[in-house]
């Protein structure tokens, strides 16, 4: 039997209705590449969520929408600011890098979220000839430490990064997760508070695959249709990524699955908290619990759940819940931690 | 009802036991980017069915699947050989020398395959500091011209790229469709005739995504777990690229597809043939026919049937079968065709 | 004592007034990087010289030059067609790629000069994803093989690549022997024919090192500061370039050294087209001459004199002349080929 | 009438024995590319000097030297540790970046010296596919701040360095004064300490432009010679480069200079320090003097003096001596602060 997973929203699998949209989509011919009805329209049904007046690409991975995003807005001697825990920054073994040729600019941060404070310190050189010119702010909703920026921080981040002629950029790999924690569409956290240019993921959140770029500045980033086939990312059977966000959006599937992974990380971080060795260590707003652990506990809890150890200085545990995480498996380590602080 | 279409074998949808393969895996957790049992079977049966000695790793498409297999014997002064009418020399709008930074040199070929004939007089400025040091040949198999190396061919070939201290790549992004024309395992046309990296598609010949790198220099090729991550194309759900090629290798599903296609192209051809106003201008030795059409049929043809025009000047279509085509189909088109002929 | 070089015009060392301006600009401080008035009033010159309108930036290689203007007006997924024989795409090691990313389309021609009729043929993929975009026609004034553009030629040229919505760049590594030969101004086969992007040589012609940039487009190569920095050619004691471009145009002496070495070319052709069994294979319109030797002949003559075998299958040499080439030196090498002649 | 420059050690000229072998070498033809009797001398004497066993190459800038040293040692997934103050880091506008296409991990430090407790916090990740792998701890000597790494800590660092695996760099664009400041020889603070690859710079102290890259690994450095060429950084009349590090080493210059510059700083600070108004900020090891000035004397010695603010929050100004700095220009700007500190 497989072990109970709170490592990664992306252990879980593919929901039942975008599987049964991969199924239905395979009949017949259909052009590659994009070129397709079903394609068109399910990118003018994410324009619409998303707004209007954007552009939407859809590709492959989530590096693939970071590095095609950033690529539309950089010249190499550009730079990007973003949080020192972002996943541009960590988790992606320098693509950004090696794709835009810019460099990134790292600002430390309590909780994964930049503010025009932090941001503040590391703007200088501009118009320096020796000096990589800052252009993007990136920041990602809702952040790796699974905190989610209001909607006023967002407006006041996205106007000073205006301000300093910077564009913004949200990594939306769990942005439906964001939505649904502040229960919002995904307009009002993209569109109406100044987002330039956004990726919305599936992956993590019951597809099997597929992310989609929005771009709320059409006129700069017409090239993107050719960065993603350089970049790999143009995907053939196009119609296989189409079908999956057309179940994923009907009826707001997307916000579903992600209210129900919010809700299953609140309640396994309530009744974690309730547990006076545990210390929960980052606010639950979206799908993630944070929390510092006895040290000899965690040997004897990874040999029954899967989890990962975020900061192993600090014994700090990532726990992950998804839209597929029951009650049952909440219980189930809930129940071995308290086994464990009676002891 | 959905055009019939002889466009592309990427224009065909996914096997009914490769989509089977996709829902009975979707079950359960399951670690990520290949840490799985699954993963690690398939990349072993691969390797076994490769003839061993070889290191396999999987990707989502047939331009990661270049690019990183390239990367990883290439510096940025290097330079690859390839044909001019190849696959990386044309439809991957310069995803090679964007992620390589190396360049190719196309070589002008009658059928879309290269000799040491045709390769030697590219090969000056080994040495000097001044000039793009050639380290790669790079064929695809079969070519794009839908013709088949021969196993002797590619002895040669590969012997003479090693005695010019170069190594041998095979795009194989139907190389499924060669072992069928050949009617040999895969070992025979990869590593028994001195290949040393090779991809191996199965995008084009029934699944949904999903490719595999083919390592015969494992040990100059170890840092290809971070160029596929860095080359956006690491999958984080691992178990579903996994899946597919489980179900492509079981009782060589993936032979039997080609040879289904290999043979829809032989009989579309020949139909063709008998026609005297056609002339079919390359051998038919996959699943793609190349035919020189009365200029006036063209329009009316396209109305029916989906295909793409390979040289407007000469008026030479390219029609591809693929494992789904049907006889009935290829009736159809003939007899289209037959009565434009007859007018 | 040295041996005379017919090798290249770089084998040639600095003019005595290039040296002398060297010696005088080595008193007291000077602000780095470009920021003085020498380097200020130098570009002003320059940008006079070549008709006004334009920005000027000065470099330290041709190279540097040529990388740092294509970049300016690329992106990675643009193409630059160009001679097959051209520096950029033979003598560069990759730079090219290697800093812009794009790729080149180098087109075969007769004598190192494109035309419509040329380029025409490889127009094709414009506004198609799978396809690099072309965006740069690049020539070299004069060519590789010592042959020059008419002013006609250079107009109907850049019409046609304007006409495609390209640029238009010219690489002026030997721009002064162009002029000299046509006996213009540097504005009439420049800014008048429509040029874009221009690289003017200094080293080859008298200067110890320096070459400069004039962008007829000024707006959209404003990041020029920023990329000369990144490609390593901003010269931090900028003075010294300055100061000898400064004496390089005093007196027009650019044109004059490129007169005398264009000359010295027509009078080595000349002498040698008497001898029967040469055979001078390209027109001399700049400091080049190209020649058919008997086979035999070569081993002999390079024990005394320096020259390159361009093509050592045809047997064809080059001998280049420069501005300080003696007619003594000239007399020597067509004695000894006269010689060999009458042996 | 010039102003006195503390700004930087490259507002100096070029030493009258470097300008006289400047003109001595300009007679007759010479080879280019490094392929002359002068350049090889040099380069073995350069080798000689820094213990033999390496390899030596001649470059024009340091900018040049720091990319392609770093180049010859890195693939794209690999990161470089430095410091956050480091020239790499702040003043290539991304150069390593564009280069490499690797990325830079900038550590904090108090006085731009690296140490192993450091960079241990950093140095995680490793044989992780998600994750950029340092290769190369990068350091400068001495340091931008103007401190210089004692023999100990360099061998320690060293040692750290390949105890991790990783490759140990040392951008020495002001090594001479390191060693003056030591008063050891270059060979004892490079090959002695255990330097895998070194810059030498001699554009800061006395020549008009020339550094050389020297690497104690060579069998891994081979390639250095194309991507010299790739990066625009291979100088076509080399005999100009080699000429100048002839005059350089000849008696030991280099050293005296660089000697000259360190005792004029050390005069300068010592003449300050006395100022209690002024705080030196760095212990001055080599050239410059840091020190926090009352942020209203900073205009009134701004139009007389040339100099930089270091930081603009802290009131900080860097003061730069040089070899050809005057006891007389020392005694000026200390009577003008004198004067400032008396009203």
């Amino acid at each position: 039997m497989l072990p109970i997973s709170f490592g990664s929203d992306n252990h879980s699998g593919v929901h039942p209705l975008v599987m049964k949209a991969l199924a239905d989509a395979n009949e017949g011919f259909c052009f590659g590449y994009g070129d397709d009805e079903l394609s068109e329209n399910v990118c003018s049904e994410l324009a619409n969520l998303f707004g209007g007046g954007c552009d939407v690409y859809l590709v492959m991975t989530g590096t693939g929408a970071n590095v095609i995003a950033l690529q539309s807005l950089l010249s190499s001697f550009n730079a990007v600011i973003c949080a020192k825990t972002s996943h541009i920054n960590v988790d992606e073994c320098g693509a950004v890098q090696k794709f835009t040729q810019a460099r990134l600019y790292p600002v430390e941060t309590p909780d994964g979220k930049l503010s025009p404070e932090l941001i503040l310190p590391v703007l200088g050189g501009r118009g320096d000839q020796h000096h990589s010119q800052k252009k993007i702010v990136s920041i990602t909703q809702n952040t790796e430490y699974g905190t989610t920026y209001t909607i006023e921080e967002l407006k006041t981040l996205a106007d000073f990064v205006h301000s300093r002629n910077m564009y913004f950029h949200i990594d939306g790999a769990r942005l439906a997760n964001a939505a649904a924690h502040l229960n919002v569409s995904l307009k009002e956290i993209t569109k109406d508070i100044g987002a330039d240019i956004v990726s919305f993921g599936g992956t993590k959140n019951g597809m099997m695959f597929g992310e989609a770029i929005i771009s709320y500045v059409p006129q700069l980033t017409q090239d993107i249709i050719y960065y993603r086939k350089q970049a790999t990312q143009l995907y053939s059977k196009h119609r296989f990524i189409s079908a999956q966000f057309a179940a994923y959006l009907k009826d707001k599937l997307w916000f579903e699955l992600a209210k129900k992974a919010n809700a299953n990380a609140l309640i396994l971080s309530e009744k974690l908290a309730a547990i006076s060795q545990i210390q929960i260590t980052q606010k639950v707003q979206a799908n993630a619990v944070f929390l510092i652990l006895p040290p000899d506990w965690i040997v004897s809890l990874q040999e029954r759940y899967r989890f990962y150890m975020w900061d192993e200085d600090r014994f700090e545990a990532r726990l992950m819940c998804s839209w597929n995480t029951t009650i049952e498996q909440i219980d189930a380590i809930v129940d071995d931690v308290k086994e464990l602080a009676n002891k």
